[in-house]
């Protein structure tokens, strides 16, 4: 099998490929990478799966890509992805892209800020984030998921109208995020929870499986919380 | 003409998408808009420009569209774009994708936060920001261009090997932006240096001409150091 995928199922992106693989039906090579323990930082992973350090990584044959959008355009060219990820028209093609430009520092940046300055970094360092600090970031989240609310999702049942594509499971994956953290994000968001819904409900037992871990981490927080 | 081009000389992508056209010879409807008088903030700007707000955008036809490296992709399949700044080979055309997501949350990010907080941050609210949290947003981007020093720019003379192509446009667009806030981004980076040399010297009078206000106040904020 000459695809394999490199991931973790913590990075969202890893997430989100993992998932458009398993619900297209391509077959792959599946290579999980244990971020936790730095199994991204030895030369082993430099050397032989990417220079970069990062997952999602794909190797196909000896052709190595990072960056999960350049991935996903590239199985679109070179793999039988079905055509409604990433449509051929090219207006809607777009559309497509014109929400994965926009979410990197959107929804990717804050989403993943606020979990990593909630979360990751009281089990890193032993010491709670500065409050006025992570209401910052809250704020941040906050303003790109009621941009997703109000701007996104105003268009009909997904973001680029009424078909599923890529910028819905690429957007839902950041969503998910800061429930590590004990934030829902579909509170006070109507439309974007019933998307969010719609999203999971759609793509079933793959998107379930990616976020199995997160699942259970977010339900251990929310917990906590109470 | 169908094609409209909002802009701003002093947003990064916008003036990336200008030499684009301009250096292809696609002709153009020229539509500066005025970031600084918030000319981009009103409600005509909303309903009849983007309702999200921001430049660049274009119109072509009825067709609306945002984020630079969306439209990018929308002219090399619509318009008559020489090929080389977006390579219709697949395996090209990924790595050009690669260094295009990458940037986003790198050199796109940091410059342009850099110059925000060093620049922006004094003429909007009277005061400097403060040292340490500066110097944080510093370290972020140096950071940033060290990865172009070491990653992205050991592969030949651009970012995607021996030819340019509209990675180095995008790229050399950011990494101008810090020169507003006194920072050259060249120093102790001479691989950066002499790629930089190159892209501007390629690009010619129309790289001039879009980076001339960018130019005009590096300069000022240089002799205002020294």
């Amino acid at each position: 099998m000459s695809l394999k995928l490199y991931y973790d199922f913590l990075s969202q992106p890893s997430r989100a490929l993992y998932i458009l693989l398993k619900t297209s039906k391509l077959p792959f090579e599946d290579c999980p990478v244990a971020l936790r323990n730095g199994a991204h930082l030895n030369d082993e992973f430099k050397y032989n799966v990417s220079r970069f350090q990062k997952v999602p990584v794909i190797h196909d044959g000896d052709f190595k890509l990072t960056e999960s959008v350049a991935i996903l355009r590239y199985l679109s060219r070179e793999k039988n992805l079905p055509e409604f990820w990433y449509p051929k028209d090219s207006k809607k093609q777009a559309r497509v892209d014109e929400f994965l430009e926009w979410q990197h520092n959107n929804v990717r940046a804050f989403c993943a800020l606020y979990f990593q300055k909630k979360w990751l970094f009281p089990i890193i360092t032993g010491k709670e984030m500065e409050p006025k600090k992570l209401a910052g970031y809250k704020k941040r989240m906050e303003d790109c998921l009621d941009s997703m609310e109000i701007l996104w999702l105003s268009n009909g049942k997904y973001i680029c109208g009424d078909n599923l594509t890529a910028a819905d499971l690429w957007a839902a994956c950041e969503v998910e995020q800061p429930r590590l953290a004990s934030y829902d994000p579909t509170v006070g968001r109507p439309i974007l929870g019933a998307w969010l819904d719609r999203v999971r409900s759609e793509l079933g037992e793959n998107y379930r499986v990616a976020h199995e871990i997160l699942n259970k981490i977010a339900t251990k927080s929310q917990k906590a919380k109470m």
